[in-house]
């Protein structure tokens, strides 16, 4: 594509962000990007995730729900119908930035009002950026209950991927309970405490196998082989490759808890994507994936074509009390059915974090990838700890546990709402003498719903600094995401953060994503620039956590918007408001 | 109190009623009714209702809710707080007519939107007429989750009760299942068909035993004898006696399902009360009492006092897989521990109609009490059959099964907005040739919003018809619940009523109720005067059937009403023209 074209292209793009994608046609003149649009209905189906029946909550039929695929710079509209009998429903285009439509995040009480029951809104936004995302529920624990599905955006027409493949397949990783949601939240919200445990099973493309092995003879605890015709929901997706061909397999991780780890039997992976961003290409054998990450990997079919191979799932970061998740990687023309010989691949020990970090530390943003802001304007010391409140377990940042307010920020703020939530924003940084070592000394904390505003367009560096939970000697993983931006990634490391520490940033080859990890007893750094108008959720991605308290949320530039729909603020105060005012 | 303070004091009642209360100030002026506050937390917790643990809808950490008590004329202030994480609730205050406060009915997409998670809303109402009544939600299935209690009004003060009693009891009783109400809305709206099954217990003030018995050595099949501290959450109440006194019992069904039969061993009850309204008293030994209705009975501890005795209530009108709930009436100062050596009261066989119509057909109106209009304006016949559509089971009113809209009726009408629900009235009767002992010869049918306009003031005569359900030779009970109106309930009969039927109707002392039973093959029929401005429900009160679209809708005098409160309407197209309209 000529410089002048991709020049002109931008220009147009600053039009239709301008008026609110009311141009779009202008841009599809110019080049093929389209209007994609979806018409969904959420609602609770009876299903058998993993061959032991529950119920989700599906879409249009469909667990997990369709699956959209766009191309860079399409617009993507989805009427979304919620038909639940008495439950509000969002939902979130997890890792698309949204940008001038902060109102289509799909975050209840941050960015939008849940739809409630019987109405429709229409979440509309352009998918700027080829990658592998997904969507799910951000609301109470809705993604728990199965509310997800992928989203792959292809590079614009005319453009190429930095690397060659000859097919692809896409992995949706989640996790999945007995228990039902309303539930678990409930479990979670009680005095005394009460923990959901580890998940009963895995699933891949939203299929899991909990009474049953695929791989009997290797399964320990004993378990009968699994039988399938192929047409129960639980039969697992097995994936067809010609061999000596190269492959793209695209993976996202929505689990509610577990940290995975991926293997492909005797297959090398080439990570070469990691949250919609390219990073340089580097082999592993296996690797881990957090809640709420994205990766692609290729792998060439160079094995025996005669024999499949185990794809093979597994916990990682917890003391893991849930089978590997299994399904076969199946050489044309050797049946599908045909199991693969070998014992399916071991995953790492679930506390070998040096395998972890080793993998993570691999990390590094493609040659030639945007890089990041050489200083910052503000620095964000977030502490993660675990605490009470009268008596109930939380989780909170800088000593303060996320309560969301009725009224969502985005409106709130447009609006200047007094009163819809806490005036003063939460602390920058926790106090120097704090033990990240030690439970906390004091471990009561408060709810809070007080946010950070940031200036718009100026540079902001979060430490994520980790700590020992509750009880002694335990300090976990926690997945953080960050929404409407993504973000640099400029290092890690070990116990407390000191200015030290910043000689050690990486600011050549930082990574881009939009979820990073913490590794326990340590911290993250990254950067990001304010530059996207809205009001955004940055949270630990276990959903039980979030549930807990454990998040923040920051807002830039919100004065600039100019038409935030009004169908997104129907409650609260926002509601109150365009209910009374005389115009 | 002087009658001077009490006047003063009246005044300033007058004004605050004087806003929305216009006709009451009289009764304000001549006796001392009060403001009776409540503020109220609607939330999920771990509950035993039947020794095993579940999950119910609570209020302010109890369940059933908190008792409302006050006196007739009294005003009622509910400041309802939705603490659920995800769902809207209402409540119904069942039995209180609502005269001028129509949005305080607390029925869903008829009378107000939702209350959404973290939003209060203030229910504000005047109890007008002594009598036993209750509350409970009107939104999914929430009833059957567990949002209910008891609403009791006494008379006003100076005034007397027409009957002498000594002290008094309550009882509220219900259905408990250990699927989840969420649970049981999808398997009843799934394609094949999922019933929900009999309940696993009967809860007597939302207490009942699934794992054992009180009365163990009588139990069939065999059960553990219960132990309870007398702490637990399902450990039955007792209630104490002082021998030859006489107690007033209260009795309330707010059953999901079950149509129940109550006996107290060895006495007999006197029925004085009937839905709030006094009814001429005559004896019993069992009685029966449908989902919807409440009564008083009178009884006296004329029994030997040395001995206690079993309060049973036992399953009626389908055949019961439900043990008899129990609880022990005990004579001060017997030891309340000590078991009744007798059999609990075998409740009457299941199918025994002979029974319940003969105990249903001794209630009459007592002795001065209103009269109905001797003629009606309008018959309104309502053909009740069990449909299909697309496969899906239904219930339907002259074959429209009752499928409710986004924006509540009374918002819908009130601003005459085009397009919230079907223009069409519902027919006012069905063919003639319909044949109500056969299952319908074809059993489709479709969903519909239409409701009925009815003229204000006008006398509205309701033939209830019962007809055969979609299998051969069953018909089932159904109590049928008015919003908004007492009736008066002319009379019963069987198979297919005709004109010739009015002869046998009675118009000399038809009890006033709020609820009624069809029973199977049978007709019964009903006056009303459509005198209260507002929609009203009128439905089957078992809740999967109302689930299932088993009600209809009546509308009156809504452009009468001057001051309907934004916050009842702030959802659908409603809450839409608040947003929009310029002022």
């Amino acid at each position: 594509m000529a410089l002048a074209s991709l020049a002109a292209r931008s220009c147009v793009l600053v039009i239709v962000f301008g008026l609110c994608f009311l141009s779009i046609s202008i841009e599809a003149k110019r080049s093929s990007t389209k209007v994609v649009n979806f018409k969904w209905e959420v609602e609770y189906m009876h299903w058998s995730p993993d061959c032991n029946e529950g119920v989700v909550m599906g879409i249009n039929g469909q667990f997990p729900g369709p699956t959209i695929r766009a191309r860079a710079g399409d617009t993507v509209v989805v009427e979304l119908t919620n038909k639940l009998p008495t439950e509000g429903v969002v939902i979130h285009w997890h890792g698309i930035r949204q940008m001038g439509t902060p109102w289509a995040d799909g975050t209840a009480a941050i960015s939008q009002c849940a739809i409630n029951p019987g109405e429709t809104f229409i979440y509309k936004f352009i998918v700027d950026k080829a990658g592998t995302y997904f969507y799910h529920g951000h609301y109470g624990m809705q993604r728990s209950a199965g509310l997800y599905g992928s989203l792959i955006v292809d590079v614009a027409e005319y453009k190429k991927e930095p690397f060659h493949y000859d097919g692809e397949f896409n992995l949706l990783l989640s996790d999945w309970w007995h228990k039902n949601a309303h539930e678990q939240e409930l479990d979670l919200s009680s005095k005394p405490f009460r923990w959901i445990g580890e998940p009963q099973s895995l699933l891949l493309n939203g299929r899991g196998q909990y009474n049953c092995s695929l791989a009997a003879q290797f399964s320990n605890p004993p378990l009968s082989q699994c039988k399938f015709t192929g047409t129960e929901q639980c039969a697992p997706q097995t994936m067809t490759v010609q061999p000596n061909k190269i492959y793209r397999l695209r993976i996202a991780s929505t689990t509610a808890l577990a940290s995975l780890n991926l293997a492909i039997g005797g297959h090398k992976m080439v990570v070469v994507e990691a949250d919609g961003n390219y990073v340089e290409p580097f082999s592993v054998y296996d690797m881990d994936i957090y809640s709420g990450e994205s990766y692609s990997i290729l792998f060439k079919a160079d094995q025996n074509p005669s024999q499949n191979y185990w794809i093979s799932v597994g916990v990682r970061g917890r003391k893991p009390n849930t089978p590997q998740a299994l399904t076969i990687l199946n050489y044309s023309p050797t049946l599908s059915t045909k199991l693969p010989t070998s014992r399916p691949p071991t995953t790492p020990l679930w506390n070998d974090y040096y395998h972890s970090k080793s993998f993570t530390n691999r990390i590094k943003a493609l040659r030639g990838s945007p890089k990041p802001p050489t200083t910052y304007n503000r620095r964000i010391m977030l502490l993660n700890t675990q605490n009470r409140i009268d008596g109930f377990t939380k989780w909170a940042i800088n000593n303060i546990s996320l309560s969301l307010p009725v009224t969502p920020y985005l409106g709130s703020i447009k609006y200047n709402l007094k009163n819809a939530f806490a005036n003063s924003q939460p602390p920058d940084s926790f106090s120097p003498s704090y033990d990240v070592m030690r439970p906390p000394v004091n471990p009561n904390t408060t709810h809070g719903d007080g946010i950070y505003m940031l200036k718009f367009n100026s540079t902001i560096d979060v430490i994520l600094q980790n700590a020992n939970a509750l009880a002694d000697n335990v300090s976990e993983i926690h997945p953080w995401h960050l929404h409407g931006h993504d973000f640099w990634v400029l290092g890690y490391g070990e116990e407390k953060f000191t200015d030290k520490d910043v000689v050690k940033f990486n600011l050549k080859n930082p990574p881009l994503r939009n979820s990073v990890v913490i590794f326990p007893y340590g911290w993250t750094a990254l950067r990001f620039v304010a530059d996207n108008p809205g009001a955004w959720a940055f949270h630990c991605h276990i959903e039980p956590h979030l549930h807990m308290g454990m998040g923040v949320v920051f807002a830039e530039g919100i004065y600039r918007l100019k038409n935030i729909p009004k169908e997104a603020l129907t409650c609260g105060l926002t509601g109150k408001m365009f209910m009374d005012r005389k115009h």
